[in-house]
This record gives structure tokens, sequence and C-alpha cells, in this order.
């Protein structure tokens, strides 16, 4: 795979001051274009062997273009709000919104190659988390997302040079860390490992891009065009194209589903319901209040129709929590800065730390839901987001949350009824819009 | 001050089951209206002596309220992302957005009266602490916050009492931690600090409210009845009156200003400039690569006419640095977040902890320029933002940041020349629009 990065490539530097102004030119056309297109974000990973030149193409594209519409991340140690979230979390933190190019120094590859190399996982784990980078990689791309992946690589012999290069000059040695000599050592198993990932994650809607990085020539004209290039082509003409996902499956023949053959008939007498409230409450309490919760967060999600009782159902979970335990997020229309952002951001943004709750009052489903529904999205997007919310479900279980989903259902009989007896209540009267009004009619 | 507070006020079990449905009845109106209404906050700071009931009180809240609609925060130990930042960001954080009841548990005060108790604050620096504090109230309240800070307050003997009674039940024992015992044993300064607090900062547009906390009815009825009667009286009638700053100054007589006689004609030559410029970057580069940096942060400002050259002149500055080390932050109109939020939150969110620098092109002097011109915002608004600007600076530099501001000036006439110029040049016509020309025909 790196072969070809290993050849030696050259280029004059009268060439490369001959092209340069007019890249420039263009990159600064085209950054000026997506920003005023403002219709997807443009996503740079910048990977590769130490000293290849990876910082030098950073501060060279941020030179290139209008710095105003960069935003630049370097990933380092893990902040203690980073700890105890999905390792995703942070990337979410960091996307570019539409119209921006975002650059990320390091990057979701980093700890997976540098754990596989070390031997801190095994190599089903690692294969693993390269699966979990290409679903997620497929779901920037599937919103819009123009992903570059660059890869700058340097032969064993070039990084040893570079290296010593580095630390014999006053000005540059503060750029080389003991840290980069220890990773030298290791050199051959973490080729070996970026091979292996390399491969594994170059796929037709996000392919790698690996550059020689020897000489700033070469690596700094080859890596401007690749992203002007890519930014053209995407300017110009289509999105990736994916392989959309399979159909909906059929209605089953007999029409039953699980809905409709719901007993909705199951009732609770008052005086029990009282008395299994008073008990589920306390041993709710003391399970939020547990040692133990202090390494899991909770996440619960509530969907259903109009007036199933989310709300009043909150309630009663809340009135066994404490108030610095939990938050509500009730979930409406996305902000504009939530809209220039993937479907899922405005979820991974309010997920919370260890120790803590969250409730969503609606929620990522509204994706399968409302917005399947009432067409809000194309069906290629809402198939996909099967896939997607498995995965990013299981991330946050795997980060140490407890997710406990929760369809309130009732009959379009029973919704009418409780619509009616909302307008006559004053308090509830703000509840029921003509929008619910609408919804109701659509699904009878 | 606390007098009134230890006079053993009860309330009889029978009032308060009586009146509290119709409380809670009217708090759920209210807090829908002002849902509905979008047009300000409710911040309800919760503060006071240990079990006095601070706790049960906020969930009281969130269980008689549409918990939804409330963002409850209650502050610890500094997370490492807020400790190498200005003490009130993580407040400013925290700050619920326009329709919404924020509640917080602990505030800006915790910190200054624990400081003050264990002497780690000398007088002075109390003093000023509360003086900051007073012109952040008054801040929010010019924004429009409602603002309603409650006191808790228990007699020695009572907090005694109540400290007992928790550690003795097995149910509530986890609520008594040493600490609150420690405390206990500096009651008496305590209190003297809290009276301190409280005298300088019940002002009239924030004034304090006390509650005797030993008695749980009387105490959640006063407390409900206080968020109910000051959330009425806001959506009933006016905001709080503020008395006006000063006029602003009147221009001097001769017309002479700065801008006017600003020596236009001042230049470098081409050749002096290279020269210069690369000697300075180069001092730059070294100056933010250095280990002082780390406990360090930098915040540039660029202000100045349409077509001054803030773009380049932030381009020759960002080419000397590392893009790990910076950030530019364009400021254009704000986002629908940020207009829920007091005018400097948008540029609170964006301070950047240690080892770091902002780079602002346009900032909050907007107030006090584009706004003011243009008439978007009020003489009461830009008036009082001088001082708020100066506020928040002085926060910054305290924290460590280095503040370095910019104003670009030229004559009209060659912002005239630079416009032509730019509607020429390709790939600068993005950079003037229909916008700028009117500007430009107003400020002439």
């Amino acid at each position: 795979m790196f072969e070809s990065a290993e050849i030696g490539h050259q280029l004059e530097k009268a060439r490369f001051k001959r092209e340069v102004p007019k890249l420039r030119q263009k990159l600064l056309d085209l950054q000026y274009e997506l920003l005023k297109k403002d219709d997807f974000p443009v996503i740079v990973l910048v990977n590769g062997v130490d000293g290849a030149g990876k910082g030098e193409t950073v501060n060279l594209f941020n030179e290139w273009m209008d710095p105003r519409h960069i935003h630049t991340h370097a990933f380092g140690a893990l902040t203690d709000v980073e700890r105890d979230r999905p390792e995703m979390w942070r990337f979410w933190q960091a996307l570019a919104p539409k119209g921006c190019i975002g650059i990320l120094f390091g990057s979701w590859y980093t700890d997976p190659i540098l754990a596989r190399v070390m031997g801190e996982d095994k190599r089903l784990q690692f294969q693993r988390r390269l699966e979990r980078i290409r679903h997620f990689e497929r779901m920037l791309v599937s919103e819009g997302v123009l992903l570059l992946k660059l890869w700058f690589h340097l032969s064993k012999k070039a990084q040893k040079k570079r290296l010593k290069d580095l630390s014999s000059r006053k000005e540059t040695a503060w750029r080389v860390s003991k840290e980069d000599w220890q990773h030298f050592k290791h050199y051959d198993e973490f080729i070996d490992v970026c091979e292996d990932a390399l491969r594994e994650t170059s796929t037709g809607e996000a392919p790698w891009e690996v550059i020689e990085g020897s000489d700033h020539e070469y690596r700094s004209l080859t890596a401007g065009r690749l992203l002007r290039d890519s930014i053209a082509a995407r300017l110009k003409g289509a999105p990736a194209v994916l392989s959309p996902p399979a159909p909906p499956p059929a209605p089953p023949i007999d029409g039953k589903t699980l809905l409709t053959s719901f007993d909705y008939k199951r009732r609770l007498e008052r005086d029990e319901y009282a008395k299994k409230l008073r008990k589920l409450q306390a041993r709710l309490a003391w399970l939020t209040r547990s040692k133990k919760m202090r390494d899991r967060s909770l996440i619960m999600v509530f969907e259903g129709m109009d007036a199933a009782g989310k709300g009043s159902t909150i309630r009663r979970l809340t009135q066994a929590m404490d108030a610095r335990f939990y938050r509500v997020i009730p979930v409406a229309a996305p902000t504009d800065e939530e809209r220039a952002q993937p479907y899922l951001w405005r979820f991974w943004r309010h997920i919370p730390g260890h120790g803590r709750a969250m409730i969503f009052d609606r929620s990522w489903y509204g994706r399968v839901l409302v917005e399947r529904v009432e067409g809000f999205c194309t069906e290629f997007d809402w198939m996909r987001a099967y896939e997607e919310i498995n995965e990013f479900e299981e991330q946050l279980t795997e980060a140490g949350a407890i997710v406990a989903k929760f369809w309130l259902a009732i009959t379009p009989q029973e919704q009418l009824r409780r619509f009616k007896l909302r307008q006559k209540t004053s308090y509830k009267r703000f509840k029921i819009t003509a929008e619910d009004w609408r919804a109701l009619r659509a699904q009878r």
C-alpha cells in the first residue's frame, strides 16, 4: 500500500514556485464558493507517519486559504469531560458546520492504530473499531460531508533522517518529542497496522490518499491539488454516490403489527397504581443515588403518539430523582447551528457524563417516525437511520450508559378524546396546536 | 439581616396541602406563558446555609413545574476545561435561554463566600469579587433576565439539629458529608461573610430574598410564591427599571476626533515591509511556541472600516503561528442560539483555554460600533456596553489572557477605491455586497 510513497517523489522548487500562486488562488475561490453555497462541509483528515509533514500541510492549508472559515482541531490527551463519554464524542463536537472546512489533525484513526501497535487492543477489537469508523464515515458522507482522508508517509530511512534533521536545528527541535523517537522504534509494527487500517477503511465513498512526505514541494503541491480537485468536483457535480440501503420491508400481509396487536385495555386500578408508584419511585431514588451510578450514565428516551403521556410519565420519574442528577431535553425543531450538522449531532451534544441522566422527550427516532411519515427526509435517509441509531446506542452503552427506551402507545380514539379534553383544560391548551390536529387527521 | 429568618417560621401541614395545588397550577400556567412568549429567561439562584432545604426546593420546583423547560445546574469542582478560563465562564455556559427557567444550585456567590470564610481571600479581594457580581447581575437584568436570588437560612442551633437529623436516618445520611460538618464549625464566620455578601449585592434590580429554612412547609410555600409572583409581575408589566447610564459624551466642539486627526498618509516601503514582516513573523512564531505560553492565552481583536484590511492582516499573523495554536472567529449575524442569550454570550463561548489563541475578526465592539450606528440596539444598551466590555476584558486578562486589540483605519476615499477594486477582482467579489454599499453611503 505504501510502496508508491517510498519511491522518492520530488518536485523542483522552480515548478513549485510557479504553480503555487495559481493553486492558492483557485483554493481561495473554491473556499468562498463553498461558503456562499453553505450546503456541505469539507472535512480533511491529516494522518500518517510522524515527521512526514502533517503539521506543515495543516499550516499551509491555513496559509493558502482564508483561515477565518477553517476549523482546525488537534486532538491530544482526553479532557475529563471527554473521558467518561463515548470515544467518538469529541470528534462530533469538532465537526465543521456546512460551508466551512474542518481540518482534523489526528483523528478517529489515531487511537485505534496506536492501541493496536502498543498491543493494548487485540486484533478483533481493532477490526471492530475500524468497522465503527467505516460506519461513521459512511454516515458523514451520506449527510453530505465531503471527506478527504490524507495519509502522509515516510519510509523508515526517511523518517529517521527527518527526525534527526528536526532535532539538530534549534528552531525545530521542539517539534520532536521523546514520544516520537519511541514511536520510531515501533516503525515496522506501526506500518503493518496502518496498512491494515488504510486497506479496511479505504471505501468507495471515503478513500485514502497516500502522499509521500519527504519532499516539501512534492508533498505540499500534491495535498493542495487533492483538496482543490475534490472541492471543485463536488461543487460542480453530484455528491458521492452511495449504494442505497435495502428497501424498507413490506408491511405484513395480514396487516398485523406490534402496535395493532397491542392490548390497549390493560389497566391498573388507582389504588394499586398509587401504591406501586410510591414503591418504584423509592427504588429509583435509591438506585440513582447509589455509588455505582458514579461510573454509569443513564439515558432515557420517550417516544409515542401525541398525548400518549410522555410529559407526565417523565414527571413521575423526575419526582424520584435529584434535580442535580438529571436533565430533560425536549426535542423540537433543530436550531440553525444544529441544521448545519449531521442529523445525530443535536443528540450527541447532550450526551451526559458519568453520574448523570439525560431524559429525551422525543429523540433520534424522529428520523424514522415523524420525519419519515411527514416526508421531511428521503427514504435513503430514514432507511440508513436504523443502522446509524443502532451504532449510536451501542457506543453509548459501551461507554457505560444505561439506555432505556419507552414507546407510549394509545389508540387513535383515545388520542382524539385526549385532544378534545386538552382543549377544555386551560393549562393544557398550550399543548395542542393546529399542527397536532393536522397530524391526527393524517394518521387516520 | 438574617434575624427575621431565625424566628421559627412555620406553616400548618393542612394549609400547605390546601395551598399547594393552586400554587402548582399557577406556576405551570406561568411557565407555559413564559415559554410561549419566548422573550426572557428566568434565572433562580439557590444559595444559603447547608441543610436549609436548598436541594429540596430545587427538586420541588422541578416537580411542581414542567422539568422539560427547566435547566438545573449544580456547580461542583472545576473541570480542567473550566480551570484555565475566567471564573465566570462556567456560569455563562449555564445560562438558561429565553423562555426557560434556569435554576443554579450554588452560583457565582459560592466560591467568593467560601474563599473569604476560609481566609484565602482578603477583605479587599472579597469586595472586588462582590463588585464584579453586581456588575454581572446588572448586565443580566439589563439584558432582560428575570433574576430571582433565594437565600435559605438556618440559625446555628437549627443547622446543627438538621445535620444531626439527616445523619441519623439511613435514607438521608448520604446527604451530609464530612465537609458539611467542617463548614458547620465555621458557622459564625460564615454568617458574617454571608451578611456582607448579601448586603453588598442586594441591589434594586436584583434583591436577595431570605427564607427561613427549618420548616419544610413554610420554606417551600414561601419559595414557590416568590417564584410565582416574580414571573407573574414580569409577564404582566415592564422589566426591571434600571437607572440609565450617563448620556453619551457630546462630540468635541472643534470636531476633532482620534480618527479624523489620524495621519492616514503614514506608509512603509515594499522592501522595508517585506523585511520587517519576515522578522516580526519569526519573532511571533518563536513567542507563541514558548513554554511560557502554556499558562497564558492570547486573544486578538480586529475592528475597523470595511475593506480596511482585517482579513489580510489576520493572515499575516496566522502565517507565523501553528494552526493547532490559533482559531479565527469571524463575527457575523448571531445564530438563533446566540440570540436567546445576553449579548456577550456569543463571545464567552469562544474564550480559549491556556496555550491557545483566538482571533476575532470583528468582536464585542460591534455593540458600540455597527449596532450603535445602525440603530440595532438602544442608547441604553450601547452605553452600558462600554462598562460591560471593560469588565469582560478585565476578567480575561486576570485569567491569564493577553488581550490585543487593533483598529484598522482608512479614509472614506480609500474605502470607496477598495470597494470598486474588489468588484473587479473575481475572487474578492464575494467580499462586497449591496449591504456594504448601503453602509458606505450611510457613513458619508
